[in-house]
């Protein structure tokens, strides 16, 4: 039976360190501040949302919210992220995804300032990114490498086999693990045989929002799983691994929940107050 | 016995659609431009300038180059890039690559305006081409899309296998690659056991400039073989596969010289003509 990665667990502990640090900022006059502009109402972003919301508050980060209507056109959306760029009194700013499609979304996220882009999505952030000059780190790929680390899992030569090629996990995950010299695979939608390069795979993550997709046959005997599904089943919530066949398997595995997803909202926690401090010279 | 991929054959015929191209442009008073920065007396770079200008001259392309010391500083090397940045004769700007290791080459490539970033390395270039709305494409991921299109070759669901995790070749084209959706393992010095990625692969780019590293052994009945790799041994110029041997199992090869080399200098100028063009308004 497979040890799990607890990601609630770490999560805490990173908090409480970061709690202190923005005690120290605010101490010094300075108040980490994280907006996010809603646009619509997607059922799932209300839920990130809430999240997202307790957990700055949790930090003493504060947290504003913009609320868009879903019909709101592509001007509307410019003008006020070029408003928030302009507003110093917030260091932070994202886009909650997905937005409705009548936006050009690259246009968008092209528009936050880099300095406030703590989501790594304007262009030259993502550049950097690949170019290996971190400005930002998306918030999930740095919270798996933190669980990684945490339980000192080497990634150096490893198989790495990466599910899903979104601009928010599969892509950025791949420029960090490369860094770190695991050799990697990204995989997709349009794969054939998917088991065919898992079940090589040291180190798997799915992050491709499909309840069942990996099951025990595809995982390699002792492998690590890390799953960012976060799906809802007859109101459950469930990652992409069918997690009691492949814990059989695994040496480790992230639960959902409880897993990735905590990491995930404490990493973002991390880099508004990395943004802050940069932006005071701190 | 595979069929080769003539990169050498595809070239040309481009050329003579570019040069067109660069005439209706200089009816209209228009000069397409590049300029290259070359810091030091790296012996591969003086083959690749001379090439180069050979290239540009045969298109009726301008090409400048700004030779520099290899012991220049770091500001001397931002002063000139900045002045060519706002020099309006000038198209397309590049620095040959390798540069003397005093120099921080992230800053100076970061330097170069967009807008006139040939290469594509600099960083909002590089996220754009990762975010899939390109500006430039980096050229010799470019060619090697051209002459696998130009030989029908897809790329869809295919299991592409890339050795080498450059800014300048690996990493760039298993963007252009993912997009194409082809599935993509990007391997590296780091890398245990290479053969087990490339024997499954159906497309195997080897972009690692290490004569004899694809062996026949490595290579899937019927594979499609890219060799990126530029090699000085004994005084000839060889890839990065034994071509003798994989050019058994393979169904295409590119030969080295005369595959991917002259595409990658012909979509340099294909990409300067661009960068002209968007200048201009045409």
């Amino acid at each position: 039976m497979a040890q799990l990665l607890n990601g609630k667990l770490l999560a805490s502990q990173r908090a409480a360190k970061l709690k202190e640090e923005v005690n120290k900022l605010k101490q010094q006059g300075i108040k980490p501040t994280l907006c996010v502009i809603n646009i619509g109402n997607d059922p799932g972003s209300k839920i990130y949302l809430k999240t997202k919301k307790r957990r700055a508050a949790e930090l003493g980060i504060t947290q504003k919210l913009y609320q868009l209507p879903a019909e709101v056109d592509q001007a509307n959306v410019v003008k006020l992220i070029d408003q928030l760029n302009a507003d110093k009194s917030i260091n932070a700013l994202m886009i909650q995804l997905p937005v409705p499609h009548q936006l050009n979304l690259n246009e968008a996220l092209g528009r936050i300032i880099p300095e406030k882009d703590v989501d790594c999505l304007s262009p030259s952030n993502v550049g950097r990114l690949w170019r290996g000059d971190h400005f930002v780190e998306p918030a999930t790929a740095h919270g798996i490498l933190a669980l990684l680390d945490h339980y000192d899992l080497d990634l150096h030569g490893k198989n790495v086999v990466i599910i899903g090629r979104s601009s928010i996990v599969g892509k950025p995950l791949a420029a960090l693990l490369l860094e770190r010299d695991a050799t990697v695979s990204i995989l997709h939608s349009k794969t054939r045989n998917l088991g065919e390069y898992t079940k090589n795979a040291d180190i798997l993550v799915s992050a491709a929002g499909q309840p069942g997709l990996v099951k025990a046959g595809m995982v390699k005997q002792g492998a690590v799983v890390v799953d960012v599904g976060i799906n809802r089943v007859h109101g459950q919530t469930v990652g992409d691994v069918d997690f009691a066949d492949v814990a059989q398997r695994a040496s480790y595995i992230t639960p959902v929940p409880g897993g990735v997803g905590p990491l995930t909202v404490e990493a973002l926690m991390e880099q508004v107050v990395g943004l802050t401090r940069r932006q005071n010279g701190r």
